[in-house]
């Protein structure tokens, strides 16, 4: 009997295989295996104070346990008016993913793997990370009274690994290959009784997917005209994308949002396939870009990330790291918020694509904001701290030779 | 014709006053300038997304522009299981104000404020802060246009300026005694027309507010049995136990909060008058805690506090640093919340309340986490980055060993 909860299929082979959750790839192809589509008119319970409550009957989960929240998800989708106005744009409005509780999108898809980790009894879990999904594990982890071991690169910045650290969990820095540590990791769970809820793991994917029927909602039950957002391992877009997909089968939605995928100029594996029209991707050997988050030179999701985007007629571009860094500054300085660099790729991508093909100005475009920049400080050396000295005696001269003319 | 949107009240004297938003104190006897009790039944539009808009009804605000909103407040209200097992605790729950857009519960109140500044015409505000406030103050104040001036102490740490810079404020790093500076911002914002909105600023308390709303409807429309609660200058408390006053005089709820005021031993200028039976504070000289977010030596709404807290019959309570870094630990390290040092007073002040007059396990307490870990990483250094290397050959060498016989 085909059980939708505990089956996977690969998108690519078109074949379906049972869930095991050590090893949720393609034994064909390779690719990362996905939950089928949700079939069938599911009930949203809008009411619900949390996103998994809400949104349960779209997951691959029997029950949900509330003690296991942090309160992931239900983040806020805000306009941002003063760079419409000055880059004379359409409608611009940011999802913004960095108020979560380890402040990262992140979360929401740990948050549903974890769910399914203690549903199972398993008392072990774990990731490969080289910053914000170590975080979320650990903080998940903890949370669930969960063993949790993190693998980070051996040169992870000592910022990130205390941000990760603070959450107690087993640390273990790699020397070696990121993506052979990344499929290693599989091997020692399966064989440690170890989760490793890494960046295309099925249930994360089914977490992402509530960032797609979130913005439903907050439109009024419509979906996005234009949807940007930085693209990594693939796990968050295809999150994305599915969600998006269940609405249009189930009957929400009629028109599929346009999707633009960007990544970093100097690590961008997607986008130099999808400019050669290759279905496959080739892994990069010299990459190098301001935006870690999103620097991966060898995406596990990256061939399902293709074929969606050629499926939709979406489109993937990728941006140099002065735009993006160009693009930090103006969510910040005008716009209050304080993003990773990967994250403001999404602003610089709209900034680009708006600049090649310009958007109408009826037509609204989300930004998923992925992760905050207080996580990365050590990338802002370069902000100038600009500010002035006083004593208290001076200030008011301060002021008075200072302020522009009140307007 | 009373107003109550331009009245503001001094609870002390009880005498009231037309707004200035430039200077709100008291001219008797120098303390903070409240609005008056909402009165009459308020409605609450519980299906709205965002906060202000929810609850616009019970704020001192005409209209709402929701072009200033950066999503804050709507914060998760969480189980913390494994403490309450761990400590033999009643019922705990934290109000994880760490997920807001700034990443603490100021961003509620200067949410608040800037609407009131932007309704005005105002085009310029500042604040004076050693930390959160400044950074949410920069935020908003970008968000909206504004022009926005932020007054820190020299010493202040370039972790926290670099938090703020990235908001591109104009900053001044003054030197000289940290209340006379507070003072001092008051008579420059009049005479340059900046808005000045401070600590104990009457709409800041108005956005805090909100947060007793948000809990008396995510306990199912009641009141918590106990709120445990930083104190510093005495905003933040004093805006949850307005709103609470509120609710009871609007019929909402019949029973008030036992509320449990926390400061750090260090610098207690709060508990140490209220345990000398004293209605006023007594400013301190030498003060020294690790939570520098609740170090205030001179605590603007002190005698407010002192005033409500005997009213109510609660109580004030100090904590030491070594019961604030263990808490911290805790809340990290068990339950997956990284809270600031002042945050994680709160349940160090609820251990110690604990221990010393055991909470029926009937009951349920709320711990109010204001402010995230992440903008005082500083004060971590004595957090060791646990962690293992090794190489990819040895990695599962490595798991051998170490593992515990999984459960």
């Amino acid at each position: 009997m085909f059980d939708p909860m505990n089956t996977l299929e690969c998108v690519l082979c078109s074949r379906t295989y049972p869930l095991d959750i050590f090893n949720p790839f393609c034994p064909t192809c390779g690719n990362p295996l996905l939950f089928p589509l949700a079939a069938g008119k599911k009930k949203i319970y809008v009411d619900k104070d949390f996103s998994l409550d809400r949104y349960c009957e779209i997951l691959p989960l029997k029950e949900i346990n509330t003690d296991l929240f942090l309160g992931e998800g239900n983040t806020p989708l805000v306009v941002l008016k003063r760079i419409q106005e000055k880059f004379d744009l359409p409608y611009v409005l940011a999802k913004n993913e960095t108020i979560n509780p380890t402040y990262s999108f992140k979360d929401r898809g740990t948050a549903a793997a974890v769910q399914k980790a203690v549903s199972l009894g398993i008392s072990r879990i774990g990731t490969v990370s080289t910053g914000n999904m170590a975080s979320s594990t650990a903080a998940y982890g903890t949370k669930a009274g969960l063993q949790t071991f993190i693998l980070v690169k051996e040169d992870i910045s000592e910022e990130k690994l205390l941000a990760t650290s603070v959450y107690d969990p087993f640390i273990i820095k790699v020397k070696g290959h990121y993506g052979e540590l990344y499929r290693k990791s599989f091997e020692i769970g399966k064989k440690h009784n170890i989760y490793f809820m890494n960046s295309t793991d099925p249930f994360r994917i089914e977490g992402y997917k509530i960032t797609a029927w979130e913005l439903y909602h907050q439109l009024n039950n419509q979906a996005p005209d234009y949807i940007f957002v930085p693209v990594s391992a693939g796990g968050h877009i295809i999150g994305l994308m599915k969600g998006f997909q269940e609405m249009m089968d189930q009957g929400f939605i009629s028109r599929f949002p346009f999707f633009v995928g960007v990544q970093a100029h100097g690590c961008s594996p997607l986008v130099q396939a999808f400019n050669a029209g290759s279905d496959c991707y080739e892994k990069l050997k010299n990459t190098h870009t301001i935006a870690q988050s999103i620097s991966n030179p060898d995406p596990p999701g990256g061939n399902i990330v293709l074929k969606w985007i050629r499926k939709y007629r979406n489109t993937l571009i990728d941006v140099t790291d002065a735009e993006i860094l160009s693009a930090c500054k103006f969510l910040s300085g005008y716009e209050g918020i304080f993003a990773l660099p990967a994250s403001a790729a999404a602003l610089a991508g709209l900034l680009k694509f708006n600049s090649q093909k310009k958007i109408d100005p009826n037509k609204q475009a989300v930004l998923i904001i992925t992760g905050s920049g207080l996580k990365s400080m050590q990338s802002l050396s370069s902000v100038k701290n600009r500010h002035y000295n006083s004593t208290l005696d001076k200030l008011d001269h301060i002021f008075q030779v200072q302020l522009t003319p009140s307007s």
